[in-house]
């Protein structure tokens, strides 16, 4: 049996996914390119294998068409985005995900985004490396309120770490009711236009979904103060990036950070704005999370290769969900 | 009567301590160059002054000998290492300074330069705005044991801010008991050399005095792990600068975060050094923060303009500290 591995990089600093497939007898080749592929370049390559170990490439149509092996997509990570469950269940191929394993990865991310940007550390670094010594101002985050949208697996991680800084206020907003988090940190429930009018700063953890897609467009960023900062840490497509970028340019926020975008690797215009802190989709990729989602993806081939139980298959709702989008 | 304002910025997002001079009738002059003054250009300017409202810059011998009128110098900040208070006190000119209001500022950098070395947010950042998308790996802050050496106004405050991390395991090093802080939050008490062992990050949070001059350098380095990541935003001179860049230039350590320098503006050797994160003695420099200690210092100069008894002198420990390094 033969594994596709496309997510780049892989077993980088640990080996034993490899070995795990090794030893179960499973033959694997790394994806070629090193980076995320192109629909078509997975193509090209799907054909002979019976499992598929997936990062964020898109795994559609086109794809699944060439991948008449194909029994498994192990996804490793979290978002769905990427990948066509409708027409992967009509060929009869499992999918599985690693929905817990980066949360503390990204949600440490996101601390370290909101810090850079209030203080422009990148800025300053920048400066000194190039010989000259500029002192910025900066905010402190204990003065700021923050607005957090989505308290699930990352949302709730952040509020935590938040929880060591005082803040002014914590204001979150999700489906679900928040009792159970606001009575062990100090935060407030609220609704989106209430964060997008009083936060300083904005974080984003939520899933691409049919409701998500554009969240943060014109509309939302004329709400905001024109001082406020927004992170985005989940996925590409729910801040409208070309939105962002006519906004900044004219000189609204105070500045950005954006670790996930609509076309990756990104080239786009928000490089050229310098307080629009750009990160490389780098969520999950601390040494200890990314070896846990490489491990678990693994392990579910394992499984299926010795015709055991999946552990982490993609929940109905993720079905219905894209069922819902497709008849938009 | 007269104050020269040495140290800039000053009152640039705040022009409440120019009004405060203003209306007790005190003429003032801000800092001609912009930057930290030499000892040679204090010493040109502060002839004709009373009051001098000071940053970092030397105030000693050379400038004291010129200060003929000068009654009061009101430190904006903490550290006194740039002031010879014991000629001071012999050409009977009191010091005073700020130091309580610097904190909440620099140990919000401290955990903002932790979280971008950890996941080399700077340089992907720098990465990207040069049209190159690279990924890179990390390390999470709450799988570190940190090592705080300090544990004073603003030790103590990152030991705060940690504990929304739930580190491995936060290690103190500090002159007093630390009873009270440390059943607050999670940390224990350790020496100096088992936090330089078992420390994947440490930071520095030490005044400047004959103890800690050099604290860190060759035999120190050689004692930590070749992962490690060491942080100052105290004092230029704690952490020897030449030793740290030999040890890295070597290879040794994962990374560094300077934020204080012996010679600022700061353009020496470490410049070169890609994972040596570089700020430029911004610690205290949150608007909130830097507009406290500007209304301390301006306060202190109009108290004694009116007669009326300062609030912040400099406390008797601090000239005994200067007397004993002048005979060291």
């Amino acid at each position: 049996m033969r594994a596709l591995i496309s997510t780049a990089p892989f077993a980088e600093n640990n080996t034993y996914p490899l070995d795990l497939l090794s030893e179960a007898g499973i033959e694997y080749c790394l994806n070629p390119y090193g980076r995320k592929l192109t629909e078509n370049e997975l193509s090209e390559l799907i054909k002979d294998y019976d499992f598929l170990i997936a990062g964020t490439e898109p795994i559609k149509q086109t794809a699944l068409r060439r991948a008449s092996r194909l029994k498994l997509i192990a996804r490793v990570g979290i978002g769905l985005d990427s990948v066509d469950l409708i027409r992967a269940r009509e060929t009869d191929i499992q999918v599985t995900y690693t929905p817990n394993a980066p949360s503390p990865a990204v949600a440490e991310l996101t601390l370290g985004l909101m810090l850079t940007l209030l203080r422009s550390i990148h800025l300053a670094n920048r400066d000194i490396h190039d010989g000259t010594w500029e002192r910025y101002f900066g905010r402190r985050l204990s003065r700021c309120t923050v607005g957090v949208i989505g308290a699930g697996r990352i949302g709730s991680r952040v509020i935590q770490h938040l929880s060591g800084f005082n803040c002014q206020k914590v204001l979150v907003n999700d489906l679900i009711e928040m009792n159970e988090l606001a009575s062990s940190v100090q935060c407030e429930s609220a609704d989106k236009t209430t964060i997008y009018r009083n936060a300083d700063l904005i974080t984003v953890h939520v899933p691409l979904t049919q409701l998500t897609r554009n969240m943060i467009s014109h509309k939302e960023f004329r709400l905001m103060k024109s001082g406020a900062i927004l992170i985005n840490t989940s996925r590409g497509g729910i801040v409208n990036e070309s939105a962002l970028y006519d906004v900044m340019k004219g000189g609204h926020l105070s500045g950005a950070a954006i670790d996930t975008f609509l076309d990756e690797p990104y080239n786009g215009p928000l490089k050229n704005l310098e307080r629009c802190l750009l990160t490389a989709h780098m969520g999950s990729m601390s040494d200890d999370c990314r070896a846990q989602m490489e491990i678990e993806a693994t392990e579910e081939v394992v499984r299926l290769s010795r015709g055991e139980k999946l552990k982490q298959l993609v929940p109905e709702f993720e079905y219905e969900n894209q069922q819902y989008m497709d008849h938009e």
